[in-house]
């Protein structure tokens, strides 16, 4: 159907990586923090950074991809825990959808699938921040079913 | 010194298990979540959870020990990711300090030994969330430097 976006979602690849830097810089909040910029070439800590997500079956980095142009990504940390009788918990971090996409659905379509990945996993619970600026945000996690039931704490080094 | 506590931090072995069991359970909101009970043994499921956190290089089950009495207890993620320059951040969970043993400062120890830990291990970030009903804890992380800046979103499954 014209207009109708199928996107795929798979595990980022090295060739990603630029592509993701890009994402995770246009972004209101992340430019506030100084991180706003993406960097002419990938340097070694951010490569060090990819590999230690590809080797740990506990870490995923997530693209979403419609056609060639990787539109969206997130990672998933899948936490092992004593609490909740033993299950995993997933955490769902560094969520962005391209600017000139948003307002498509997209982030829905993302979020779902994360879900469905924790589900198929057998994880006891969901979780992720978003800053308490992202108004928006906070609306879309409640409309899939998220519960903003705690308060969100960060301390930089 | 009369009344002076040093505690010690170390990580979990399996006979700390019941104890850990038990502080986590001794919480009003876990209570509420119906996790409130301490199971008269340890099940497989835990035991596996254990075990999955012993041999992670990225998971640290901690507990805060008084002489030979298992008084406090937290569980650290290191995650790496390809946000704020490749730094890997820490997520701490399942911070607890037994019922008997509040408002001694032993809770403002643990996190304090916690952010070293992040420090020493070059972590760019600490974060936690934790229940907005928790208010007591608001005021305590806040004091210890951390910002509540994020909400924190959960979906059980």
């Amino acid at each position: 159907m014209p207009g109708e976006v199928t996107l795929t979602f798979r595990s980022a690849v090295r060739a990603d990586v630029p592509a993701i830097l890009g994402l995770l810089a246009d972004d209101d909040v992340s430019r506030d923090r100084g991180f706003g910029v993406v960097p002419e070439s990938v340097d070694a800590a951010i490569w060090a950074a990819f590999e230690a997500i590809a080797v740990d079956d506990r870490n995923e980095l997530i693209v979403a991809v419609d056609g060639d142009e990787v539109v969206g990504t997130c990672q998933l940390t899948f936490i092992p825990g004593l609490s909740r009788g033993g299950g995993e918990r997933m955490l769902i971090e560094a969520v962005r959808i391209g600017s000139g996409r948003r307002g498509q659905g997209l982030g829905g379509e993302l979020i779902r699938w994360t879900v469905e990945r924790a589900r198929e996993r057998g994880c006891r619970m969901v979780q992720l921040t978003t800053d308490k600026r992202r108004v928006d945000a906070h609306r879309f996690y409640a409309a899939l079913g998220f519960t903003a039931s705690h308060e969100g704490f960060k301390l930089a080094l």
